[in-house]
């Protein structure tokens, strides 16, 4: 094999590698957000405030901790959290428009 | 157990699942920053494109297909490829302003 021939081959095998933890990213999340739609639903039926800032803080708090682990930048790990966070208020916000509560933050 | 002790018991169990989620996301998140920097480090000693927008097609799409399969928005599987794409972007950039190529997009 020429030195560019093992260069695409080294490529291709670190995106197979890319693209099952994408995939394992995607079913991760899709789960994240059925628990929180639980947990919206439950907040609901129990008339429990939508919100909690205590759990957020403790929540950015320990991704942080996680990240710095795993080697990750862990303002990047809150800049995620945030991101995924506004999804659940989205979703949130267009189940309230059909008349439903539908998630919390987390 | 009153009923909200049992709403708050059952809030404690989604949020400890939602924990143990997060966790997972945390480190495969780190997985695939390793991967993006190995993938920037071998296209910048070959010589090869940084980006490739044909590829990036391809794993959009694919990750829509999974998200629906997964019950997840595919729309909002497109955003988070974007989100996680210009972190890869950032790295690279923070890597070039110290000399040395460190990702591609995946």
């Amino acid at each position: 094999m020429s030195e560019n021939d093992e260069a695409r081959a080294e490529l291709n095998r670190l995106r197979a590698s890319i693209d099952n933890i994408d995939a394992a990213l995607i079913y991760m999340l899709a789960e994240r957000f059925r628990c929180t739609k639980q947990v919206g639903t439950l907040k609901a039926e129990h008339r429990m405030p939508p919100s909690d800032p205590a759990r957020e803080l403790d929540q950015v708090a320990r991704l942080q901790r996680l990240a710095r682990d795993a080697d990750l930048d862990p303002a990047f790990a809150e800049k995620w959290f945030n991101f995924v966070v506004a999804e659940v208020i989205h979703h949130h916000e267009r189940a309230a428009g059909n008349g439903t509560a539908d998630a919390e933050r987390g």
